[in-house]
């Protein structure tokens, strides 16, 4: 097994065929009747949330886990319940390793300096004692500069993992601040991209595949900036959010890929963990949900192959 | 006692008279000795050291709440000690709140739709659940636009709370990105302290004292660049980190006050919180940490109203 994270994740994505990650991103008024209605009396009530997201992650990771080679995990949906969230964030993030898939952690964090070291210690590393898994890779926020990302580069160097970069993110007010223009032609995002691209290059993560332990997070908005950003990070593996739920086009998603196939990941959640509430599901597989979650899983990987050409 | 956080706060301040936040930011190596030898076994490594961060906390936590209207606990000390960490950081929130201080949760979180929703949740209402406190108001990060911040702010109206946006941070590559030009004239966070002073008038969350419950953080970096900022966002209160350790001169400081006195709280950790290690007090006080870590308090607070003039 290689080290290089970059490498890691290309190797993975190729032996599934699918460059696909599915998010886990649990809310509980969308869980499996089936669960809500077993639970058990625990001592508090984010305990008992906390114990119903592990239950259904559990049963997700190995729904999904012989068909795509990547999970994203987002803390935030883990936070609202305190310390007891963190456990099963941590918990999960392990199962899927032990399921042999690569692990996200959308945890979005940044800061300065020893605080900054601190998060990268915690979220990216095992080293501070805490039991429970810690991620592959994880997302942090460029709005530091360079000192907001380096620790976390730092300690995937050390430990063979990754870091992405936000530098477009999906949310439809992203061009209030990522869109504004510079002088020189390019956006806020544009200016993060080439940033992104000097550290990838620059922290000697480049593995034997051309790319970076650090890659993006790029939400496609059109094909000509899709196009910009793609060019101006060539060493970047780009993560791509917004597949299905977030109703990006086929073809926007198809520029995050360079003409070899290779160079994104594409993400989904909600229409691969909710699955179980679409009504085309729910027709096919009756309270099954487990086989509505496998069946928008592969529908989601057959898009994304559609998207690529493969 | 008024509901709105920035009326609260500014109470608080003038009651103690020092516009002060001691940053709460413990790290093992810089622990009072004492402490660290008094170290019993715990069921493990992350545990023990959320254990002493509990003890140190609560000892530091009595010394300065008759001194300072408020603390900023900063969550990256605690994240590296998984659940352990975060339910300790959650006590010291509780704790701090039972002292009579206001507690700035320095979590600089920022996400988007669901996943924000969850951040604001998780890190500023107890509404999910977890036991333990939540903070009076906490940092987030502007990058994503409105969408990254706006579920921050309406928890916060909801629940009589407030939010501080990172405008300008104090770490040396900061001017990397933040530092970028327009042809306007206007840095990125400028543009950024526009976006912010649109929040805080737009969010309805004004009070009686003028200023609104969304804040900024601004670290001071030239006169010209403090007064700029000052001016784009007159209903913003200051939180003004780098005092003492990070070695920002008090006329810089003072540019983030108002001519009247009133719109910042300036914030120092090391120089409080680790005085047991340095000579000066050492010499004086000799092992009585306690002692050294009060009168550090005290001189930083001396020099903050030496700065504002009062």
């Amino acid at each position: 097994m290689p080290t290089n994270f970059a490498d890691r994740l290309l190797n993975a994505i190729a032996e599934k065929a699918a460059p696909v990650c599915v998010g886990f991103d649990p809310q509980l008024d969308q869980l499996p009747d089936e669960l809500r209605g077993n639970a058990v009396s625990q001592r508090s009530e984010s305990a008992h949330c906390a114990n119903l997201f592990a239950d259904f992650g559990r049963e997700v990771l190995a729904v999904v886990a012989p068909l795509v080679p990547a999970v994203k995990i987002n803390i935030a949906f883990f936070e609202p319940y305190g310390p007891d969230g963190v456990r099963t964030y941590m918990e999960l993030v392990g199962e899927a390793q032990r399921l042999g898939l690569m692990v996200i952690g959308d945890v979005k964090r940044a800061d300065i300096g020893h605080s900054a070291e601190r998060y990268a210690v915690g979220q990216l590393s095992g080293r501070a004692g805490a039991d429970g898994g810690r991620p592959d890779a994880v997302t942090v926020n460029p709005y530091f500069g360079l000192d907001g990302v380096k620790p976390f580069l730092d300690v995937a160097r050390e430990e063979g993992r990754g870091v992405f970069v936000l530098v477009q993110t999906s949310n439809p007010s992203a061009s209030q601040f990522q869109g504004l223009l510079f002088s020189d032609g390019d956006t806020v995002c544009q200016k993060v991209a080439r940033m992104t691209e000097e550290w990838a290059v620059g922290a000697g993560m480049v593995g034997e595949r051309g790319y970076s332990c650090v890659g993006a997070v790029v939400s496609p908005r059109d094909l000509a900036s899709t196009d910009r950003v793609r060019s101006l990070m060539p060493h970047c593996i780009f993560l791509v959010p917004g597949f299905g739920a977030q109703g990006r086009s086929a073809e926007e998603v198809a520029r995050c890929f360079k003409a070899d196939g290779t160079g994104a990941i594409v993400t989904a959640s909600r229409s691969v963990i909710c699955a179980h509430r679409e009504p085309r599901y729910r027709d096919r597989f009756g309270g099954d949900w487990r086989g509505c979650i496998e069946q928008g899983c592969q529908d989601f990987i057959t898009d994304v192959r559609r998207v690529t050409g493969r």
